[in-house]
């Protein structure tokens, strides 16, 4: 069987090859009938190259053109939807129903319709008019190709050919060369195939839509730091993505990074009292569903020690020990699990159930609770926080309020923080004492909820201070936040009507466009 | 006599000084009265401890007694314009007047009360409302100091301790360390002083304003890269501002910079036949103006070759000859423009007049015109973009047109990109050639203008792709957008309303707040 190609300035290709892989089926540990190529520099090279023409050649396509695209890639996948989450379901092992063709395939498609929507509305690119100095600036697209790199545990909603850094490149105006994961190669085939068929359905510049399945780790710091690349997305572990970053940043490239996060929840005394149960059932849920496999996983639980703590976490452990385990995405993850399991019981961490790789039935490891005190985590914080990413929860038990507001100081940058407080108000000033330190550690602050979920909504952040992310300032999901990273800042000092972009003209195009004129937001015309 | 105190915690005090220099006035070479402290990294801890806790206790202040603060400062600084614009003239040899005491201090005091304008409005903390989801978000301040280094050539409004980045951390909630530029201390000690006492006289936490006056390298890295600083702006010389970027990026740390810049103008034929003599005054004002110390100084023309281009240089070159070169800010500009130039003819650029130092009377240097063909660019690019921070400017001739298309696209990263074209449209398709490729080249693009003069509007930026700067997104100057840099995106997902951030509520607080509730820009309530 022949290698499959890739996806190159407009054509599927035979690849450079320097070597090649196939898919694992983490239920049966069997490989894939297909071989896929690991890409040698030149095909990074080429995609570089058409990438930057097709850069060139977008800035002639009205940006209606691209709202077609997102809208009819999202038409496709979901006409091909069994297919592409039956595939989906065979390399990950995430389950076909609900998760990925019903919720997973359905949210990508949102996701993409929502970014066409953007770029009808045009709001997306904050245009901002000053009618007294003749000045005016909106975002606009960044004159090279985006890398994007998507994670191994969502194989449709971020991966870099469909995903919401794909959907968000593109509604910026700029061209997409994706880097497929190497855990799902053929669902990223089969959603590149039909991002390629869009493209040329709608017809935008063939190169708008590249992908490579691997190459080399040297190769990919060179992608992402090449003069020719507009800016990088990437979704995955801490290390690949900070030896990307250093790349980056070295050449002055902007990265946008999501990471580990181990996502703190805080369960105060009085929530604890007025609903434990209820508490205990969602934090089983969220920390365990997907086999614990979600950027937002609930990792750590910080609780106040009692009587009541004592009875949650015992509660907490039966219901760990009553849920099958579900399977894990592949071998990387369980020997990873395993390594942050044994690596926190050096830590002084105890196991109170599972810690053990389950035999056969594919990738799976018990569920896993651990307890530490509070002391033992301000003893140990960077230690204390090492994602255990899988299905695995880490309960930390402060001997009073006070530790416990001492532990809320100690966090790294984080996706999320969840803060469980009684509903009447008794927990109102150890809340407050918390939530402030919370606050500066996550990008998302939620009260009474889980961390899992993650609404595709204007008001969203998926994002956080670093190591979460590599700034504190922007979002990967929620539009029209998310596009802008993929933009630059177009300034216009005394530009001729007719020669500014059309959002940044006297007319109002289409009149449903909000622009700040003078300081007031507005779908006016401008009056001169 | 004693060595200057530094201001850290709360007060003036004897810094850890390793070793102490003096300023040098640059018209006479003679040293100031005054010896300042090079700080050891005792003072940079210590401004760093003091400066985390004043961002913790900021979060306790209304947002309206940080623009009393800016006001108040402004005032202050009008109340001792005289001694402040003196004192910068003494030490960077620019005017007194009309340029630091009617220009740049003006501004300077200008741009803190549009920073105060922004707090009391709330507006640029971008208010999401999401109330279908619960979900609503905001920026908000970073959790610690904002480290500012300031440059050389503005020594007021881009001042560490009361310049654009001052005024924008301050305005996003945030604490500042500033570190003084060598060449003015004694300005920058009597705006810091001002500051301080406008911190004391409105209340807001001691340490909101520290300033050291110099530190060795080793410890401007160990500032940008602590945990406990915020974020950093810097606005100077490439070569150092790339090692401070460095070390932020390594620690996950934001850092702003605004660095060299040669700020291409394009002249189109249709253009010089129409008013050659107007855009020579024009560009002869803004290349020697301040000795050509400006940000935005045009470095660069490119012409199209022909007998009215010979004539425009021409002009151009008496105009150089007959206008007197103006001071230098200090020998250190005086070697570099040396430096700059040599290294130009060296690679084959030709000094049609200036070229030397000129003896006597302080840092002076002759204005200096270079040109070079539009081959010779296209064949070194690197080399003949090298910055030559003066009263120094290159003319590039290309042989026709499709030349001049070919030098557009081969700019680096620059602030700005000006194009002269012909009112009545002669130049329109080339315009539109050279355009494209400017305007994805630089931050502002600018129609029949020289670049200097940065309007302070919200639709300035004053900022482009790197190496200009660090991030092609963000402005320096420009509010609201210049205070978006020091801050953190917070998200608030199911928080109860007397919990979030007064921008949040369902009440607008005053009722003049613009924010997006559910897709729209609104002033009003939520209703829910």
């Amino acid at each position: 069987m022949s290698v499959e190609p890739v996806l190159i300035a407009g054509a599927w290709r035979a690849a450079h090859a320097t070597t090649k892989f196939r898919a694992v089926n983490p239920l049966n540990g069997e490989s894939g009938p297909d071989e896929y190529p690991v890409s040698a520099r030149a095909d990074v090279d080429a995609a570089l190259a058409a990438g930057a023409a097709a850069a060139d050649a977008l800035l002639d396509v009205p940006a209606v053109t691209r709202a077609e695209f997102l809208d009819a890639l999202a038409e496709r996948i979901e006409a091909r939807a069994d297919e592409i989450a039956s595939t989906a379901h065979e390399e990950t092992a995430l389950a076909y129903e609900p998760r990925l063709r019903n919720v997973e395939l359905p949210r990508t498609a949102g996701q993409l319709r929502q970014a066409a929507a953007a770029v009808r509305d045009g709001s997306w690119v904050m245009a901002t008019i000053d009618t007294k100095a003749g000045i005016r600036s909106r975002f606009g697209p960044l004159g090279g190709a985006v890398a994007v790199f998507g994670p191994n545990n969502f194989p449709l909603a971020f991966n870099g050919v469909s995903g919401g850094d794909f959907a968000a490149a593109i509604a910026a105006g700029n061209p997409v060369i994706a880097k497929a994961h190497t855990s799902h190669p053929a669902t990223s085939r089969l959603l590149a195939e039909e991002a390629f068929e869009a493209v040329r359905a709608v017809g935008l510049p063939d190169a708008t839509v590249q992908m490579l399945y691997r190459t080399a780790h040297a190769d990919g710091e060179y992608l992402v730091s090449h003069p020719l690349v507009g800016a990088t997305g990437y979704t995955g572990a801490r290390s690949t993505g900070l030896v990307l970053k250093a790349a980056a940043d070295w050449a002055g490239k902007p990265i946008y990074l999501e990471l580990s996060s181990i996502n703190p929840v805080f369960i105060l005394p009085g929530a604890l009292r007025e609903r434990a149960a209820d508490i205990a059932a969602e934090y089983v849920t969220s920390v365990l569903m997907g086999a614990g496999q979600f950027c937002t996983n609930p990792g750590v639980v910080v609780l106040v020690a009692g009587r009541a703590t004592d009875a949650f976490v015992a509660d907490v452990k039966q219901r760990f020990v009553d849920t099958a385990p579900g399977p894990l995405l592949n071998e990387g993850v369980a020997t990873k699990l395993a390594e942050s399991v044994a690596a926190l019981r050096a830590g002084g961490v105890e196991v109170l159930t599972g810690g053990r790789r389950v035999d056969g039935g594919g990738c799976r490891f018990e569920n896993t609770l651990l307890r530490a005190s509070g002391s033992a985590f301000l003893e140990n914080p960077e230690g204390l926080q090492r994602e255990a990413f899988g299905n695995a929860g880490l309960v930390v038990v402060a001997s009073d309020a006070e530790e416990a507001v001492a532990v809320s100081r100690v966090f790294e940058g984080n996706l999320t923080g969840s803060v469980y407080s009684h509903r009447g108000g008794d927990d109102d000033a150890l809340y407050a004492r918390i939530a402030r330190h919370v606050r500066r550690r996550v990008g998302r602050l939620i009260n009474d909820k889980m961390p899992t979920g993650v609404a595709v909504s204007a008001a969203m952040n998926h994002g956080g201070p670093f190591p979460a992310t590599g700034h504190p300032g922007f979002t990967a999901v929620g539009i029209p936040a998310s596009i802008r990273r993929f933009a630059m800042l177009e300034c216009y000092d005394g530009v001729r009507d007719a020669r500014l972009p059309p959002e940044l003209r006297d007319a109002n195009p289409g009149g449903k466009l909000w622009r700040s004129i003078d300081g007031e937001w507005s779908r006016a015309d401008v009056v001169r």
